[in-house]
């Protein structure tokens, strides 16, 4: 079925938004005080980003679900001629893509917070406030940190890469696979997270982190810290570059 | 095949039922004195009601395994025309739906209270054996619970009726997937669950909320509290204005 | 392909003995001292299980994969005529079943403990040494014990049969599914435990508890207590009647 | 498709370095200072390693994805003809395999060091840091921790063994299962560890180890210890022996 620019747009909104919802709202719920799922720690918040990615995944399938500009670039700097049926790969498509992902990012965090409104009023430290919104490194250092962002976001779109040529070599048919696909990316996402999110939280999507960020910025919570704009373009750059890398290598070995 | 009410009434008696067994099983098991699970605490909680919505979706394949109102009216407010095949969506059917739900849920909640009763027999916090049961806020605000609700039931809705178009669209095979498509659900509420539950511990279905609390009420448990009726209508009225929302916004954008 | 008795007894012998490993093997790495999983607790025994239910189901897949006397008695009772291809249901096939599911279960056991062997020598509360072999309840009552465990296994029986019909109402064409429909069987018994197995340690298996128990009898385990055979009849007992129900409700509902 | 043996290579060397640097890095997160999931534990660890083994296998679809020396004996032993098409059972493929499996196992390590290189950089006790790279038992015994590794590796090839026969016993036509196959090879990696993995730390793949530990040995780590030589051949041995049993054995029972 051919997609429009407009189709795009929505469903990278919609999946993106769907997302961060989740994203934000289990971090809010390990780090905002008297919510139910208060300290529940590392493992809680890795499950909840990679079954949010799940569920943005099966919102976002007319646009193929990147909600990540870090896999649009990848995908494009692939060779890809078309990002779906009907939309060629070119500035404009990928400029939608981004918008798409931008928007939705912060929908999704401004939803995240009315979830959370009443938790985000207690006093706390407003460094775990922001924190909700927006990752930060335990040690920061701009050179090691977008390395690590750059690694993570390398295996992300690497071996998304994988699974459409391991298919086709197989020579298998095709069937409707309802939730496997999504759930796939959404394990994946998990694994990254356990793994390689240690030093900096594992952004490894420029707009999963610069949404929100936005957002923490430009909503009235009381006693909220700067948003910290001095690191946010090491989750913006260290994708991008992870995500192009992978985009020129996948072709060559897959 | 052909669904008959009766059909649809037994289907979702079952399936909610074992929905609530184990999901009021999962929360007695960390909640009550001297179990083998005490103090597990938010995760355990919620791969209990995932996995329980996954069981309980396998037992109603008959009637679709709504097992929650909020999906029901979902569907309803879709403008499908059948609920399944033989059960045209109207007044008369969609009440059957609701009745299946709540005597499944009471029944789910007397086997719940069976499994622990030597448990619930024991001194605790009258809250603690309440809570098994029912949902409650931590901070109690009507308003942004029900804001809550209405944001996490929305997301279940959503998801779900996004499932179909993308198969469709995808134009595969349809086969014959075992347990998966239940999988799916879920995992999707093993996912707002962790993510939006925070607040006001994810009821996201009145049958869940509602028929364990009448159980509750009736059952002879020993230093039990009130069933906490003051807050009985947030879990109903939230989850229904989600699902129809979701229900009228997802044949525009799938 | 027709199955002969030898091959039902072998793949029973094979499938039940890899999931006592696994389950044995888990407990006694919570339980035991000096282990890396020490004290990790009770989520993790659950995926322990469930996994072992996972791996045990795909290694015995020539005879249906029962692994346990509740889901062969369940089959049974719901009038099944075969059951596997060659493999009419009648007292001698049934018996094979139950003794390749005990023998396995020993085998695994003694597996299990060889893994685990230098951990075993070590000091520790002589309960624990006999809780990695065996379940045992919480609050000690015959009744309800055996009525927790009457519940836990009618919902494991009835889930699985649930499975078949679903499939032929919907009409779909069967396709290889590789790991998945033994993941299903799994992740049900990760329910199952998770949410009901909080006052016994959920047996659901006859063989199970038995195996294990006869093993940590004849084993030279340094400091070992009695085996508890006061109790040992629950777990037998508490299983064979749930797995028969849900057998004979089953073909009613489904 | 015919595969070359700079196919199987490259294929290995792909798969096994992803696999290691989610591995190595998952155990860097938990015990290396100032992570995000430092001290999260022996579950996180699992999922970890899981995971990894799921991400590596999607990418090393070219080679069959042994990614473990124990694989690769362990199917040339169950007297296989071909590793895939194209490529037969010999000597100097086996070799190839091996080769790929060491050195992607060492591209691994590295990159993992390097995502979390400030975190190696801060002080803390120097067996730690050698513990993220490579496996020490808990109790140091070699005969029985080389039985330890045997049983969990033989658990390991025997499961994967089954999955073939059982499909083509079944008679079913296999299809596209996307990520499913690996996600399934990725859980048994998780329900060995969980449940044989307390006393030894699981390496059951010789190339897990050496790898990893010949980078510790020359990567210039602050504070860093010996790398522990004298323990280093029973994650060979263990495994080798445990993958070739399992390869004898399984085309006898499947």
């Amino acid at each position: 079925m051919e997609m429009t620019l407009s189709d795009i747009f929505l469903s990278e909104v919609l999946g993106t938004a769907t997302l961060i919802l989740l994203g934000v709202g289990v971090v809010a719920n390990t780090l905002l005080p008297k919510t139910k799922g208060h300290g529940t720690g590392w493992l809680l918040i890795n499950w909840g980003w990679g079954f949010g990615v799940f569920a943005g995944v099966l919102v976002a399938y007319k646009s193929g679900a990147h909600l990540n500009p870090a896999v649009t670039v990848g995908i494009a700097a692939s060779g890809a001629e078309n990002y779906v049926d009907g939309i060629p790969v070119n500035v404009s498509s990928t400029m939608i893509y981004f918008a798409g992902q931008l928007v939705g990012a912060m929908i999704g965090a401004l939803l995240a917070w009315a979830t959370y409104k009443k938790h985000y009023d207690e006093d706390c430290d407003p460094s775990l406030k922001l924190g909700t919104f927006a990752t930060a490194p335990e040690i920061r250092n701009p050179l090691w940190n977008t390395i690590t962002e750059i690694i993570g976001t390398f295996v992300l779109v690497f071996v998304i890469l994988s699974i459409g040529p391991a298919g086709e070599m197989a020579g298998l048919q095709k069937v409707d696979l309802g939730w496997l696909g999504a759930l796939g990316v959404g394990l994946l996402v998990v694994s990254i997270g356990i793994s390689l999110g240690g030093p900096t939280g594992y952004a490894i999507n420029p707009a999963r982190d610069l949404g929100p960020r936005i957002v923490h910025q430009l909503l009235p919570i009381p006693g909220k810290r700067d948003s910290d704009w001095g690191y946010s373009w090491v989750p913006i750059v260290g994708p991008m570059i992870g995500g192009t890398i992978a985009g020129l290598v996948g072709p060559i070995v897959f």
